[in-house]
């Protein structure tokens, strides 16, 4: 493949990840990059490592920025900030770094440079449902014609990209939804396991997440995932006060379960035709004490067979694959495949399980 | 995606049960299928119950046509003979069926029809190593535009369709190879699992196979499988008496455990970028004797993420699920795959990590 040139919206754990672990891949060449204050354009390809050292522990962002929405599956944000203290205001971010340029309008700059961008991975975590519809809208107003490529986990988001479709395809862009860990590696994983059934019966995703850092810098992210604890919802948690959310973590010894959490990998593999989303159960436990995994990430897919036997194939991630590690290179193994859709005309709204062979 | 239209070349064990899990499957029509003798072609859909009725313990082979190559991974010959006696001749296989008309040129008569034909399954096994390769040109010289399967198993046919790629793209065919079960659904198993590493470091692939019908009708891919084993090559496999197998079934119990195996997975997964070929093993373990798999099907992937750690992701297929769920599900898979492909213009020579998420 030729290669590509991709812009990264959002440079908290997820977007420099993915910068990092670019670096390590063929054929791929960060040109471009923005957090709230500001923006760094070189078609000729940034330094990645001047970037995200001059950024480290430095991360421009607002008061709705304050972590991913469920760093129990993309962990990365998580990382990011454990690595040093946050700051906040018109001189931290990218504009610390000898390639960043401040601006009011960061995604309406990178827009502009975006004839010379294959790929725009969204890296924008904890923000209002329709935010990155919104911005895939801006870039289909603009006439753009590549990839965009999303991390998003929950369910609702991916009819609002639906809803959006005609104007991406008008646009001519390949919108790749949900496809960090899970859903997106994990999603894949189901639909391939699938193959050897012709029904499928159940696909349970069951993830553990140890966090290296403790919990101590990723309250605003705990507190999402409390949202999916059995008798929380995204109201009550957001109503809780820290003493409380210190409270529920010492009554659970720092280990949270979660179980029918509303990730995306349900309406996902239903839209490729796999099985119906209510299926599909997510889940898995998150340690906030522990670097260790508490439970081994496991995508178990049941089905019956075309001569009639009823088996569970299963998929098993490494107990030291760290969750960026399987958010991040599934990112950019899935934007590689939105970019050879893209160059053969394929617009529209894609699944990871829609770039995968068909059931 | 659209209706597909499809056509399998050869009523073996493969064809055979290509056609009966096609039924399962939305979106595919089976409209044409030939065997050594004869001919079924029908553009509004093939009558594929009575094909396979009229067909069983009746299949129309020849003097090379005595099973795949190796039946441990494909399975589906076997049990396609075990069914029944194999009867020869001019009045045996698809000329049985109300829908076949005897021919001497099966294939040429299937291109001929090819204007609406989206894609050719090839289920030819056991033949010449460039026969396969050879078909394809013949369909290319004919101008065909659109899809060619097969499920061939050795590394050295996939050179042989590549020295031919420039005349397959010209044509406008999308050839996907190696789409069975391994390689196939095991390779694309693979590419997805080193999704969690920037480094591949060893790819393994072990496969269990029981025989349902014994090995009794199977004795000539039994023969084949003994080329794989410690001590034994083509040459000498085939050199061997009835007898001389008889002694050495016996003398392992009638289970057979083979290493190292020449299966094209090795350079299907070094073209897609995923790791050198000499880092992929393929082994497993052929009972004859018993119906239940002697060891699990397991592809371990082991690498090395982004940040440093070393680890083996793996992806397990249930015992229950036979050899010919897991060759016929995968291979249809990978043929919407290809449809997708061709639909938009991709030609030239896929294997199934190519069709994957980019690594």
């Amino acid at each position: 493949m030729d290669d590509i040139r991709f812009a990264v919206l959002g440079t908290g754990g997820i977007g420099r990840r993915t910068l990092e672990v670019s670096q390590h891949k063929d054929g791929l060449t960060a040109v471009a990059a923005c957090d709230r204050n500001g923006v760094a354009i070189d078609h000729d390809g940034l330094d990645v490592d001047e970037l995200l050292e001059s950024t480290e522990g430095n991360i421009a962002s607002g008061p709705q920025d304050d972590g991913p929405d469920d760093v129990a599956t993309d962990g990365g944000a998580a990382a990011a900030k454990a690595d040093g203290v946050k700051q906040h205001g018109e001189q931290a971010g990218i504009v610390a770094s000898t390639q960043g340029e401040p601006t009011e309008t960061p995604i309406d700059d990178i827009i502009a440079e975006s004839d010379a961008i294959d790929a725009v991975l969204l890296a924008l975590p904890n923000l209002e449902h329709d935010f990155i519809p919104r911005v895939a809208e801006r870039f289909a107003e603009a006439d753009y014609e590549g990839v965009m490529i999303d991390v998003l986990k929950r369910s609702r988001v991916i009819g609002m990209l639906d809803d959006r479709e005609d104007k991406l395809k008008e646009s001519g862009i390949t919108f790749v939804c949900g496809a960090g860990a899970t859903p997106g590696f994990l999603t894949g994983a189901a639909a391939l396991a699938a193959q050897s059934f012709v029904e499928v019966e159940a696909v349970e995703i069951w993830w553990g997440v140890g966090l290296k850092s403790g919990y101590e810098d990723n309250r605003g992210t705990v507190r999402e995932d409390i949202a999916h604890l059995d008798g929380y919802d995204i109201e009550t948690a957001r109503e809780m006060s820290e003493d409380e959310i210190e409270a529920l973590i010492d009554e659970h010894d720092g280990v949270l379960e979660f179980h029918d959490m509303e990730h995306a990998d349900d309406v996902l593999l239903e839209r490729a035709g796999i099985c119906d989303a209510e299926d599909v159960h997510v889940g898995g436990v998150l340690d906030v004490r522990s670097d260790e995994k508490p439970t081994t990430t496991t995508v178990s897919v049941t089905g019956t067979t075309f001569d009639g036997e009823t088996g569970t194939n299963t998929f098993e991630l490494d107990d030291v694959t760290s969750m960026e590690a399987n958010v991040n290179g599934p990112a950019l193994g899935y934007l590689k495949a939105g970019v050879r859709n893209n160059r053969a005309g394929h617009y529209g709204v894609f699944g990871p399980a829609d770039l995968m062979p068909g059931f």
